[in-house]
């Protein structure tokens, strides 16, 4: 029945809340109880009696048949129910990492029996159990063989959310003094076994993946305790493909009528959980006395002998998740609109062709011979659509308006507003925004204007419409190279809106990001495209192992959601513009360090986000870069260059990018506190084109990506 | 005029010795002088006049030519003189690195101006300068972007063996307090400016080969200098691309003679080197009072204005250095027959096809269905010649006949030595020289014997000859399975040669191997071709930048060599025959630890040597792991099988590989002292295919190599 409705908005996998069962072997009477009057969308349940041993059956053999203890056939539901409301949960008792050699052995065989028995199933997922100890390469290994040729189905491995070293009041139960034989006498029905985590849980994930080499199909889930890791140890879980969050009964609190409430903490944890879509479960055993609730009830909530008539026990956790949820902050209709642009990475818009057509109201056309471009296939002509989206954002307009308004009154006094024409051009117009920002600023301010419009793109012409120019990283779309070829238009006392830009990077996890840098796929597929791609390349498993270097040498325009930030943004490059100086080069170099703040462990960097934030003129700033961001501006990989002009110009102006820009590495690079990350950017100028390269230098060196812009460059 | 003769044998890179000169620009004399004269075999010049600056050239602008100040116009020496007998020496002064813009920017324009010149005079090698400080990234990118197109010209980058930090008396002229305007003001024709390099002079060679990615035309020139790291440190160049050693006139010592002389330990680096084909270079001034030598000559030693006639002044640390390539100890044969077979990886052969031919005294032929191999392309035949390069091992079959005869002696005492007769099998056979061996045995003995030969080539057959079982880990070559299978024919107390056999594992730094594992080059070659291969590898670029994972992911038979080995070897897998045990399985997991010695410092893991040693009868053992080796084994992925056998068989033998085996790591791994290197190493067994799997966990995970055994198996 889902989570309740959010402004009609949210298709996103958060609506869905699931409950961990026991084993059962009733599995529709286990699905109805906890569905229909449960109120749950999925069970996260054991699929295979939890007293089954390979070990132990050999030694029964009997004569008997060997059909394996699971439970019901794949018959007793439909197939719509077996994928739809269950997610298998693999027996917790495993050990593929044990010193005695038979549990291993039962372990391994079991594991794989069990995901063989659920892919037949077609379940969506399976839970597997957090590993026991600190070494799990064995459990990994297997895992990882399991990966090799599994359909589309995910596992889900399962991690504490436990707190650092420093914290020793978590308690959780290990079974490192606990031998075989005892656990197959135990005879119990559910073994919640977790290691006593050493230090940092996310280590132990980190091992798991890489040994699984990233493999898009294994992902999360978090096991969410009463007690909270710091904020920062939280944050870096929101690039990890985490799947679903686990909360268990006993962390909840209880408010003053007696029913089950949340810590501000845990609700703020939730609350970014549903936000990313991350399926809540809940798990454990009714811990607080709702009256509503029969006591009895309580003792068996996973509904083995209850009446389906009667009430879930854990019922009033679900209401109090669905509550919460229900509560957040609809969406502005701006991310509403972005949405389907989260996480998805594009080719960047390649520049543009400055074989400028200026527009005037003579319509003249005056050719940039020497900016020439060679064109790449995306450096193309946009499509109208793509204009639609640009302009959809005003507030990038009225910060324009802003600063030409502020401009024009400060180079036309009160007393000439009537006989001072100033000449201005926009170069890279677009289908015309940006001249009707600027007539507005004149009508407003009282002053004479003349325009220029420059626009390259024959079609918007005709159409008396014009293009804009493209960037995405302050100057990675060639704007000094075209504003410089400007700058000869431009008076001594001229200005150029915008009067500076500067680029900005964080390094941050992004494993989904990472995952989706496959060769051809990326490319020149939209991001609907994309979304069936996505599902295609979990099962092109050999695409995914020959990484195509050329894709991990690429800077993508991507919409930054599921992705942790690791380090506030450092400066990278900055351009002024005009610049007068007659030995000025575009080349720059920047050496950077990061510091990821103690308190959040250890962390993976899959690349860099870039961001960038222009001057427009005096205190008027345009940018995404997230500390100063301006508000609300919609944001997608267009810019636009003005240039302020008076017998030819006295102004310029250029404004870039609007989603992030996304650096991968190759390989990602694994930091830890004290151990700050260095990292090298270069912006390189040949005679024919303009590259970046980039690479780690410090705790450990990378290859330096893109080496003479041999994957990614914009021509010039 | 080279180092002189060594046994005739030694035509490798280490004969030809140079020297290093300063810049000038009469390149004709300057030859003639250092060669004719001085008796070298090639100088490393500086082919730009050391007081160029391209930044000060601008400002002389004044309509002058812009031709660079080169030494010598490419027509002063014959294409081959440049070739043979010039290494281009890059400008000491060049610091890409410095927070000087105006230096970082003329030190990348001079780079570049010069290994363009000296690419096009076709030289096969120019030396960098060493990094001047802790950091490189800006130098390393510089020279990455060179690699990217350069021709088959090698760069050897300059790094000083200086000793760790705990050695303070190795003082090396710093940069870092001189000013780019100092610099040129000294005008002086050579500065050896060595960075004071913190630490390990070896992390600046590993930061820089690992931003230029491991390209294979970077190798590194090593500066030997008076006071030397620890053995265990200088043990570790082994295994890098070292192409030159660059001698300090000042590192030799003074003889009762006058004579220079070395210490006994730089002796032994320097034989260590000229046995890897590491060219030495002379350096500096003469420092030594040698009697013969006028002393005037001694302020020109370089030539520069020195009759041609006179003696050079170095001429006595070139006869030091021909003095002790003399005397190093001869190859033996046995070392001369593989020299052509070190360092190249070879595809291990792949197993047997048990459909074995039993050959006994009636030819009598018996099909082993059960074993039926499905052949790989490397799994057919062997060649004649491929028994002849086994049959050389006389050793291996002398160990046999020993383990043979003890055997017999054992299970037949000698009141019944005319009445018993021992039934032998002899498991993949070859052409006969186990069957020979036992023979002999018996002879020896005075045992009767009765032989059955089990081959599987009927081609051997024919011939009256027979093949052997092939492995090169122990167990790689299904051994294990082949001898279980063979085990039905034995009796209850027969015994098998050998008893038991055990695999081992040691991490080694092996640059040349890593870069030679390249997708299609190395499965199908012979070494002979590989050579050729190689030299074309070093321009195909784009093939290593696209690595694959397959071959990363195969273990090579390998005479290893130019490798440094790194830990002591670790048992890995160990097999025991008969086993007679109902559950008994092949499968094998093992956890390695590695520690490196303190004093080594920080290595590079490019994968793992793995060796055997097989017990073949009691106290007789055969085998190739380093600290036990059987010596003077010629070896040479071979192995053979010989069962005893009593009504069928009594015993059984298997010995496996000669060579090394090597197993790569996809990303090389870089290890600390203190932080333990954690291998797992598995060995699968499916219903098809026996394979490995292998992993680094700690200190950071790698990804499961050959999952499945997707790239690398043994058919079953």
């Amino acid at each position: 029945m889902a989570l309740g409705e959010r402004g009609g908005w949210d298709k996103s996998e958060s609506r869905y809340c699931g409950v961990e069962t026991d084993f059962n072997d009733d599995m529709p009477h286990l699905l109805s109880f906890n569905l229909s009057s449960g109120g749950f969308d999925f069970v996260v349940a054991s699929l295979m009696d939890p007293n089954y041993r390979p070990s132990l059956m050999e030694k029964d053999i009997g004569g008997g048949s060997h059909v394996l203890p699971f439970a019901g056939s794949d018959l007793v539901l439909s197939p719509s129910q077996w994928s739809s409301h269950v997610v298998g949960k693999i027996s917790s008792w495993i050990d593929l990492d044990s010193e005695d050699e038979i549990l291993r052995t039962d372990s391994e065989t079991t594991l794989k029996q069990e995901i063989s028995w659920a892919s037949h199933l077609s379940l969506q997922a399976c839970l597997l159990p957090s590993p026991k100890g600190a070494s799990c390469a064995n459990y990994a290994r297997c895992v990882n063989q399991i990966l090799q040729s599994l359909n589309n189905m995910q596992l889900w491995l399962r991690i504490p959310l436990v707190k650092n070293d420093d914290d020793t009041t978590d308690f959780i139960p290990s079974v490192s003094t606990v031998t075989y034989a005892q656990i197959l006498s135990w005879r119990i029905f559910s073994i919640h076994v977790y290691s006593r985590v050493r230090g940092d849980s996310w280590e132990l994930w980190n091992s798991f993946r890489l040994l699984c080499e990233h493999h898009s199909q294994l992902s999360v889930a978090l096991d969410v305790l009463s007690s909270l890791p710091s904020a920062n140890s939280l944050g870096r879980w929101l690039g990890e493909p985490v799947r679903a969050a686990i909360i268990h009964t006993d962390s909840f609190l209880t408010n003053a009528r007696g029913y089950p409430c949340l810590s501000r903490r845990h609700q703020k944890l939730i609350t970014g959980f549903l936000n990313h879509s991350i399926q809540v479960v809940i798990s454990g055993k009714l811990n607080h006395g709702v009256p509503s609730v029969s006591l009895d009830s309580a003792l068996d909530h996973t509904g083995t002998n209850v009446e389906s008539s009667q009430r879930h026990s854990l019922r009033p956790y679900l209401d109090y998740i669905a509550y919460l949820y229900q509560r957040m902050d609809p969406l502005p209709e701006q991310e509403r609109f972005e949405l389907s642009y989260r996480d998805f990475l594009q080719s960047p818009l390649q520049g543009h062709n400055p074989l400028f057509h200026i527009i005037s109201d003579e319509f003249c056309t005056i050719e940039f011979s020497n900016y020439y471009l060679s064109f790449q296939p995306l450096m193309d002509n946009l499509e109208a659509q793509t204009y639609e989206t640009f302009e959809k954002d005003s507030v990038k307009y009225i910060q324009y308006q802003r600063a030409i308004g502020n401009a024009l009154v400060d180079r036309v006094p009160d007393e000439e507003a009537s006989s001072l024409t100033t000449v201005l051009m926009v170069v890279g117009a677009g289908r015309g925004p940006l001249v009707r920002a600027s007539l507005q600023a004149a009508e407003e301010t009282g002053r004479k204007l003349k325009i220029y419009a420059v626009e390259k793109n024959p079609n918007a012409v005709v159409t008396l419409h014009v293009s804009e120019l493209l960037g995405s990283f302050g100057d990675n779309e060639l704007s000094p190279e075209c504003l410089d070829g400007a700058q000869r238009f431009l008076k001594q006392d001229g200005i150029s809106i915008p009067s500076s830009y500067t680029s900005f990077i964080q390094p941050v996890t992004a494993s989904k990001l990472h995952n989706d840098v496959i060769p051809c796929l990326c490319a020149q597929v939209s991001p609907l495209e994309a979304i069936s791609f996505s599902s295609k390349c979990a099962l092109a498993l050999q695409v995914k192992s020959h990484k195509d270097v050329v894709h991990f040498e690429t800077a993508y325009v991507v919409k930054v959601h599921s992705v942790a930030r690791l380090a506030p943004c450092e400066p990278v490059f900055t351009f002024t513009h005009p610049n007068f100086s007659t030995k000025k080069s575009n080349q720059r170099y920047k050496k950077l360090r990061f510091e990821i703040p103690s308190d959040t462990g250890s962390a993976m960097v899959h690349g860099f986000a870039g961001y960038f934030d222009a001057m427009l003129y005096k205190d008027v700033h345009l940018g995404i870069e997230p500390s100063t961001a301006t508000p609300n501006m919609f944001s997608c990989c267009a810019s636009s260059s003005v240039c302020f002009v008076e017998s030819y110009f006295d102004t310029g102006l250029q404004i870039p990018a609007w989603f992030a820009i996304f650096f991968p590495l190759r390989t990602p690079v694994c930091i830890r506190p004290g151990s700050p990350l260095e990292v090298h950017f270069w912006r390189c100028c040949g005679s024919t084109k303009v590259w970046y390269e980039w690479c780690v230098a410090s705790p450990n060196p990378s290859p330096v990506h893109n080496s003479n812009g041999r994957s990614y460059w914009v021509g010039l």
